[in-house]
């Protein structure tokens, strides 16, 4: 079943900088995984099936390294405030109605199904407080096909009472059940603890979240300095940590010993960068959002330059939109304004390692996925360009260029996730 | 056949900060122009036919003030530029191949298409130097409905050869040739004069297109300001003009004793501003534009505060979409920005001041344009936001919002231009 060769316009990435084009390939994959691209199928895949795609382009899946499935119900609302203020006005409102099991379905099911049409194969996805509803939440994922990561929100301090968790210990006892219900249940949607972000959890609660961290091996993820007044804020609730990273790290809440995502890092500093590379962590850069709610915009191509993992995100609902298409776009918009607007040392995005950071950046939080390397897990979508009009033939490179600004989910014409045709 | 009813729920701009919203109103329209909303259909009106369309969203048509038709064939491509480099490297070869008829007809048929669809029902379009191609285009928008002015652009130096216009005398005759033809044959597309910017225009071109300006009563449209490399250029070819608007001026190619606009005014000076101001130059902010070749950001809400005329804009192909819902959002993200990373003075578009922009603002260029107000010309958009997913009812403006970040032509279900329904 996971063996077959694609055939059409094969494009991915050499590297960060630049993009790899295989024209009329055929790309061979074995048990689900990529076994390379080749001009014509070689004499020892010859038996194997072959779909044959004509003249669309087969891209790397992509993967979202940060999107709240919870507030995909209030995307393009509400973007009028900076982050406490938005957090307080429209988004803890909106979460704490996924105490409903019924609202938690309707509203999840919107989301799975948006999400499974986009360009996403891959997805590390914020539910609220709820253990009900995140199950049920990782229910529809895992009927999806999409592989994703989902966690359960953690928060205890800082935040309404409607929406946050009444102490510590409660908190961790609901978040050891639901990971141990998740564990159970699901193959291609796995647990990851998400402390929501400093301000709202407690010390108790994040050393207990390190002990479930280790108890059963899990990634984690949260929010990194993405404002000034919620890093402001943090200094004042961690005195004693040297930034707003230290302030997970002293608790082992910052990779490490594990896999963690770490969204937005628009204002870290030196010392916080230089402790990101250290422990592996994954940046998810979420430029939509990080417009929207007026954040700022973080200085990608130095991040890559200095060699961190960095992947890229819709971040629903800071960002309006779930499709990472237009998260690239958003990336290299951004990064042109930053360097028009702030600092010309920081060189914008590329076309090439925008696309980067989409399939291969943010895919390797996933293992081996983004790229048609041998041995990496075959994510891909087949791209059908033909409304996208056009007086004259143009090349592949232009075709995919060209796609990403003005595609939208009627150009996702297949999906394949692991080796698997979703549609 | 101009005399009708439409119901739904109405939306436009009390003022450039405020919207008026009517549920369940009723837009009653004679003679093609609004005569208001009312809650009921009026006693007095009471005769007319009625078309209802329950839930939909009731909007002003846009106005674009700033396209160039000719670059729609490379939209989404080749942005990793700026404007002079950019101009020498993609568009002046793209433009040069409307010199064959049948090439002029697929590209332009592919973009009148596209913009009848869009959620425009106005616009000022640029062209080529080519006038057959031009009259080619007119004729495609006139048989559209949409209402245009349409520019045969002028270039007399500083441009390769293959594009350039061999002396002004010619530039002249042809632009004259071309004005004659359009007037005669159009009645809803309308020449308006087009040197392409002062680098690229002679002052005897221009003295000589202010008299056919005089001749024929006709507006204008030009850049100015847009990108820093620019500006210092133009400060070379014209060391006698006091900024780059005065460089218009001079020629009387500035507003003044017509209708004028200029597209970009990213860096205008104070002088430049008082300027616009004076002469009523319609400013066309276009923020995808000018994020996507890096110019930077227009400070639009102190132009507002500042009372000069402003619209938006997608100027395709520096913007890389033809959807003023987009250049909605780029408008409000942009200024985000700008407020965040550049001058802290200058507040951050409100929804409802781009929403004015795109419908009240720019469709004063073309008269009593873009709100329901008795004596406007009825422009409306009927919006079909049923496939934009939502868990729960949302209010009016709620859904207007989220329609403009999200919808794309799918969700635009009916257009009127001018009292006239398109579809």
């Amino acid at each position: 079943m996971k063996d077959f060769v694609i055939k059409g316009q094969i494009v991915d990435s050499e590297s960060p900088d630049r993009l790899r084009i295989a024209e009329n390939g055929a790309l061979v994959v074995t048990e689900g995984l990529c076994r390379g691209v080749f001009p014509e199928v070689p004499e020892r895949f010859a038996g194997l099936p072959v779909t044959d795609f004509g003249d669309r382009l087969v891209i790397p899946g992509m993967s979202d390294l940060h999107i709240h499935a919870s507030q995909f119900a209030f995307r393009g609302l509400g973007m009028d405030m900076e982050l406490l203020d938005w957090l307080n006005t429209y988004t803890f409102p909106e979460e704490a109605k996924f105490r409903d099991p019924g609202y938690a379905e309707r509203a999840y099911g919107g989301f799975t199904e948006a999400l499974r049409r986009s360009p996403t194969t891959r997805a590390a996805v914020f539910a609220t407080v709820h253990p009900a509803a995140t199950l049920l939440l990782m229910e529809q994922l895992e009927a999806s096909g999409l592989r994703t990561c989902v966690g359960k929100v953690n928060m205890d301090r800082n935040c309404p009472d409607y929406i946050r968790e009444p102490d510590p210990e409660r908190s961790l006892a609901a978040t050891e059940e639901w990971i141990c219900a998740a564990l159970d249940r699901f193959t291609n949607t796995k647990p990851i603890l998400t402390p929501r972000f400093i301000p709202t959890c407690s010390d108790a609660l994040m050393a207990g979240l390190k002990r479930l961290q280790r108890r059963y091996g899990l990634p984690t993820q949260s929010h990194l300095s993405e404002n000034y007044g919620e890093i402001a804020w943090v200094k004042e609730l961690a005195p004693d940590s040297a930034h707003y990273g230290d302030a997970y790290d002293r608790f082992g809440m910052f990779g490490g010993d594990h896999r963690c995502i770490m969204a937005h890092c628009v204002h870290s500093g030196e010392e916080e960068l230089e402790l990101i590379k250290r422990n592996g962590v994954f940046i998810a850069h979420s430029p939509e959002s990080n417009m929207n709610i007026a954040s700022g915009v973080a200085p990608i191509s130095r991040y890559l330059e200095l060699g961190l993992r960095v992947g890229l995100a819709t971040d629903v609902a800071g960002g309006s939109h779930e499709s990472m298409f237009r998260a690239i776009t958003h990336a290299i918009q951004a990064s042109k304004l930053r360097w028009r607007l702030k600092d010309q040392r920081v060189k914008p995005l590329s076309f090439a390692q925008a696309f980067w950071l989409a399939t291969a950046g943010g895919g390797a939080f996933f293992g081996q996925v983004g790229r048609f390397e041998e041995g990496f897990e075959l994510d891909a979508l087949v791209l059908d360009d033909g409304n996208l009009f056009h007086p004259q033939p143009l090349d592949v490179r232009s075709r995919l260029e060209r796609a990403v600004y003005l595609a939208d989910d009627r150009n996702v014409f297949a999906k394949y996730v692991a080796g698997t045709r979703l549609f």
